[in-house]
C-alpha cells in the first residue's frame, strides 16, 4: 500500500510482544490481567490479547462497553464513575454480560441500588493521589455510606476497591513512578484489611501503564488494568517506562513545505491527527512528537533537535537542525512518534498495519 | 430526545445567521465569499450555505474536496500546501469541478506543472505573518520562480495571491487584529500591483474568521475565506469577535461526580470529546470551556469562576464556584461552550440539532 495522507501505522508484532510481555507479568504475580481497551478502540486489536489468554477488559465508556461486548467480550468493567442517564444500556448489558461499573458518591449508589435489573459488580472507585475522581482513603464515613447504599441493592455485588493512579503520568523520574505506586498501594491494602472481615471476597484493582510496567510490588493487589501499554507512546518513553523499540504506532506524514529561514519542515498531520497532547522538550520547548526518516533505505530516528514543534488543523511543523534540512524534501513522507497513542488513536479513527491492512475502530456514534 | 452521553448539539437557526451575515457582508463589499468547511465537516451543514447563495467553497484536505464534491459542490479550493503525493486524487477531481490548490515552493510548482491532466486553478500561498506556511511578500525572487515554474506547465492557471492570517487568533486586543489585517492587506496588495501587469486576472484571498468578522477594509481583496464563523467559540468570544449568543455549538454533557473538598464537578465530557485546545481564564489558569446550567427551566450561564479546567481521556473537570457548587447534581446535564469548535466538531464526529436531528460529519476515512 502506498501511503498519500497522514496515516496511523501499527506495528502488530511490537504490540502483540507488548501485550505477552504484560500478561506474563500479571500471570508471575497471580493479577487478574484486564487490559483497558480505550487505547486501542478496536474489535480486530482487541482480538491480538486472547492470544495471551485475556478474557475480562476494561473500557472507558457505557458505549464502548456495547461496542466490545457484541465482539464477544464477556467480561468488561466500565472503569468510570458511573453515568446514571446510561441506566437502560447498562442494564441491556448486565442482561448479555458480566458487568462491572464504578461507583464513588451515594447519589449514584442509591441509584444503582434502586435500579439494576440484573447482577452487576460494583467497585468503590478510590483516589489515591491523582484527584480526579474517588473517594478518598481516609475517608472511611463516606466509603461506609456508599457502601450501604449499594448492600441495599438487589442485583449488585460490593467487588471492593478500583484505584487509577493516573498521576504516575506526571512523575518526574521512575523513582516517583514507584513511590506512588507504593503509596497508593499501602492506601488500598488498608482499606482492604479494614472491611475484609465484613466482605470477606473484595478486591483491589490498580490501573496505569507506568507502575504496572515498571513496579514489582504488587501486594494485595487482585487485579490490574492498564492500556497504554499495547501501544506505548513518547510521553511513556519520556518517563523512562518504555524504550522506542516497545513504541508500535507511529503517524506517516507527508512533507509538504520548507522553511529554511527559520529551519522548519511542514508535513500534513496537524491537531485533527495527533492530538494536541505534549510533552516538553530538552530545550524547553512544547513537543508533540519525535521524527524518523528514511535515508538510502534506512531507517534513522533523529535526536531530540528534530522535533514536531506545532500543530495546527491540518499542519504540522518540524523544527529540524540545519545539518539535517537537506533530509527533507517535498513529497517525502517521515514517520512520526506521537507523544500520547490513546489520543491520537482516536483521532484517527482507523488504523493500518505495517503489511497495509486497514483496522477499523469503534464508531464515534 | 434525551440526551445521556456527551453530545455535541448544533443550533441552526445561529448558524443561518452566522452565515448571511458574512454572505451579506461579502456581497457589500464586492467580495466572492468561499467559506471553508474544515469547521463544520459536514455535507447538511455545508447545505445551509447555498441559502446564502454560497457556491465556491474553501477545505483543508484532497480527501475533504473530495468529500465535497460527492455531495455538488462544483468549486472548491484546497487551502493546505499541495501534497503531491495525492497527484491522482487531484487530476480525478479536477476532471470533475473547478479546482483550486495552493503552492508555496519550486519543487512542488514544477511537479504540478508536468502532472495536471485537467485545468487547475493554483494560488499562491503568502505568509502575511503568521510564520506557518507561503513565501514571505518581501521575497519576491522565490515569488517570481515559483511563477515560472507554474507558467511553464498545461492545464494550469495561476489564479493570483492567497493568505491566512492566522496570526489574528493570537491577538491580544481588536486593534491588534485591525492592524494585523490591515498589515496584511498592504503585503497582498503590494504583490498584486507589481504582477497585475504580467498577469491581468490575479486576484487577492485572504482568510481569517476575525478579521472578516470585524473588519471593514478589505481593499484589493477578491475573496475571502473565513470558516469558523459558521459556529464561532469560547477562542473568538474571547477575541471580541463575536458575543457569546453568536455561538451555535455547545457540548451537553453528564455530571457524574462532586467533590466539595476541591470545588469540582465531574462531567463525561474529555480530550476525545472537547480537544485540548485551551485559552487563558481570568485567573490565569487554563479553560476549556464556558459553563450553562440549567434552573427552574432556564438555561443560565455561569461566570468565569465556573469553568471546564481539566480534561483526560473521558472525563472533564469542572471548577465551580463555591456559592453555585449546589445547583449541580449527579445525573443533571449541563452545557459547556468549546474553546475551539472547529477540533471539537471533529472530535465529535457528529451532531445533533437542537430538535434532535442527526448530522454526520465526513467519514474518518
Amino acid at each position: 500500500m502506498k501511503i498519500i495522507r497522514p496515516t496511523l501505522v501499527v506495528d502488530k508484532e511490537v504490540c502483540l510482544r507488548n501485550i505477552e510481555r504484560m500478561a506474563k507479568k500479571a500471570r508471575e504475580y497471580n493479577l487478574r490481567f484486564r487490559p483497558h481497551f480505550k487505547t486501542h478502540q478496536s474489535v480486530k486489536i482487541g482480538g491480538w490479547f486472547r492470544k495471551s489468554g485475556v478474557e475480562a477488559i476494561t473500557v472507558s465508556s457505557v458505549q464502548m462497553a456495547g461496542y466490545f461486548a457484541a465482539a464477544g467480550w464477556k467480561d468488561i468493567t466500565i472503569a468510570f464513575p458511573v453515568n446514571i442517564l446510561e441506566i437502560e444500556n447498562i442494564n441491556r448489558l448486565a442482561s448479555e454480560i458480566k458487568l462491572g461499573v464504578l461507583v464513588e458518591n451515594t447519589e449514584a449508589a442509591l441509584f444503582l441500588a434502586k435500579h439494576f435489573l440484573f447482577p452487576v459488580d460494583v467497585w468503590l472507585k478510590i483516589d489515591t493521589g491523582n484527584y480526579r475522581t474517588g473517594i478518598e482513603p481516609h475517608d472511611t464515613e463516606q466509603v461506609e455510606m456508599v457502601i450501604q447504599k449499594l448492600t441495599e441493592g438487589k442485583n449488585l455485588t460490593f467487588k471492593g476497591f478500583l484505584t487509577h493512579s493516573g498521576h504516575t503520568y506526571n512523575a518526574q523520574s521512575t523513582d516517583e513512578i514507584f513511590n506512588r505506586h507504593f503509596n497508593a498501594l499501602l492506601k488500598m491494602k488498608t482499606l482492604k484489611q479494614k472491611y475484609i472481615g465484613q466482605f470477606p471476597d473484595i478486591e483491589i484493582s490498580i490501573g496505569d501503564t507506568p507502575a504496572a510496567t515498571l513496579c514489582t510490588n504488587f501486594s494485595g493487589v487482585d487485579e490490574i488494568r492498564p492500556g497504554n501499554f499495547v501501544f506505548y507512546d513518547l510521553m511513556q518513553q519520556n518517563l523512562g517506562v518504555c524504550s522506542f523499540d516497545d513504541i508500535a504506532v507511529k503517524m506517516v506524514c507527508p512533507v509538504v513545505a520548507k522553511h529554511l529561514s527559520r529551519n522548519e519542515i511542514v508535513i500534513h498531520g496537524g491537531a485533527v491527527h495527533f492530538s494536541k497532547d505534549e510533552i516538553r522538550n530538552t530545550d524547553g520547548k512544547k513537543m508533540f512528537g519525535r521524527i524518523i526518516i528514511t535515508k538510502d533505505g534506512e531507517n534513522i530516528m533523529l535526536d531530540q533537535m528534530n522535533y514536531l514543534s506545532k500543530l495546527s488543523q491540518e499542519h504540522g511543523i518540524l523544527k529540524v537542525a540545519h545539518n539535517q534540512f537537506v533530509n527533507f524534501n517535498v513529497g517525502d513522507l517521515v514517520e512520526i512518534i506521537p507523544v500520547h497513542s490513546c489520543l491520537t488513536a482516536n483521532l484517527m479513527g482507523h488504523y493500518r498495519t505495517t503489511e497495509g491492512e486497514l483496522i477499523e475502530m469503534m464508531p464515534k456514534f
